[in-house]
């Protein structure tokens, strides 16, 4: 059966490098069979607040509204506002979702961290059972694909921005594979703003280039579930420890144990 | 003179527990002799979503329209919107901005990051020269206060969620420090949704008792601007690399010259 792509896109300008990006994608894509749907957050007014709105009909405490709690029932109740089970219908679809988006302070924009807060609803996108390498879309691939305003000098580990892996981490490991999506490698176009336009059709070439073959790709690592024990606040089993005793490295960038993180392990696959 | 201190505050609902925690800076910092305002974002419905209409008259290139440069010369010829210049102006008055939120997907809510992306406008909040420790912000001080939904084991260096240092280098060296902040310690009330009140009411009474002398506080430690080369891609002088060669750790989480992290570097001063 074909792949189903959802690319979530977040940039204002038909005329940017990531309008080029997200629209290399779709064909390349499609070329190759798939079927493919974009969300243009921009073009959609996408709400990007998390608000009681967000809820059709009565909230269950709104003196103490608390956005978790009544999104997950909620959504249990089907009563999650319209835009929001647009995107879910979306992303159940989807074999693999690319978010194309420039990187804003270190992170997505806001528009895009809204469609993180508003449209992973607890129950719908996790559980506290179901996440991790357990998560709900453990079948699914996700990608980070975006442009930078600065150089990679500058996130390389003794850039000033400090190493990409760690600005990696709470959006690869804290949304993407919390989810329990296959993260593939980032695609990054480093500041093609300060780039001519030589070496801008140089990188969307080799952006054409991978995704002729990016359904193959084998995922970032990150330490399955089971090396946590649930017991004790889900903090790494002694023999999980003990496993790794011998290694240079940490586990992954966040998991790393008081070790040097694993070089470019949110970056990299097989690394 | 008095100190002034602004209070970002991003949760929906008057009865939760970053209200109580905002309310008690309030009630606290004003009873110091502090002048106090706050930024009730979600009562402000704070537009989160970076566009074209930040702009009053003409924007300089419609048909590729850059967001970053088009703030910059919008803010240079006085011509942002009016909900921009206003958090603008509290931002100058400040001496220390306190920002009050719940985690959500290991970051801020959209709207917070809405304030980040919307407020922080090239120009006014940094230059390619006025960064980091040379910052245009360097007299101010910030703070990140937030609850989170995990309890802290999960937030350790071998807890599931990975070590929350890493997940703080991005908000605090990317954004906060980035624009000149002297970033202070985080206050950081673990899951207090899962905490009996009693243990609720501690909390509170912690964050009280810091408040008390927060303004005297030495903040985190980040590399000095001049231990890097601009005209090598800003990356770590060949003599700053050399007066850590005999350390133990990384200089910070970020710059960590593949050393295992300094421990807790983003969570507490002086270490």
């Amino acid at each position: 059966m074909a792949s189903k792509v959802l690319i979530v896109y977040a940039h204002q300008s038909a005329g940017s490098f990531s309008a080029a990006a997200k629209d290399a994608a779709v064909e390349v894509l499609k070329s190759q069979g798939c079927s493919v749907e974009v969300s243009d957050l921009y073009a959609m007014k996408f709400k990007a607040t998390a608000t009681a709105e967000d809820i059709t009909g009565e909230v269950k405490n709104a003196e103490h509204f608390c956005y978790a709690e009544e999104t997950k029932v909620a959504w249990e109740e089907g009563r999650l506002c319209a835009d929001i089970t647009e995107e879910q219908r979306k992303v159940k679809e989807a074999d693999l979702i690319v978010f194309q988006f420039p990187m804003y302070w270190f992170s997505v924009p806001a528009i895009l961290k809204g469609w993180f807060d508003r449209v992973l609803t607890q129950g719908f996108a996790y559980t506290q059972e179901k996440r991790y390498s357990q998560g709900i879309f453990e079948k699914k691939k996700a990608m980070l694909s975006f442009t930078t305003g600065s150089m990679e000098t500058e996130f390389s580990p003794n850039g000033i921005n400090g190493d990409m892996n760690v600005t990696l981490w709470p959006l690869q490991n804290g949304i993407l594979h919390y989810c329990g999506f296959q993260v593939l490698a980032p695609q990054i176009f480093w500041a093609p703003a300060l780039a001519p336009p030589k070496c801008r059709t140089y990188m969307l070439e080799g952006w054409r280039t991978r995704l002729q073959d990016v359904l193959k790709e084998k995922p970032l690592s990150f330490t399955p579930m089971c090396c946590f024990d649930s017991e004790k606040g889900f903090q790494l089993k002694p023999e999980a420890i003990e496993k790794y005793a011998n290694k240079e490295f940490g586990l992954t960038v966040g998991i790393h144990i008081g070790r040097p993180l694993p070089p470019n392990s949110q970056m990299k696959a097989g690394v």
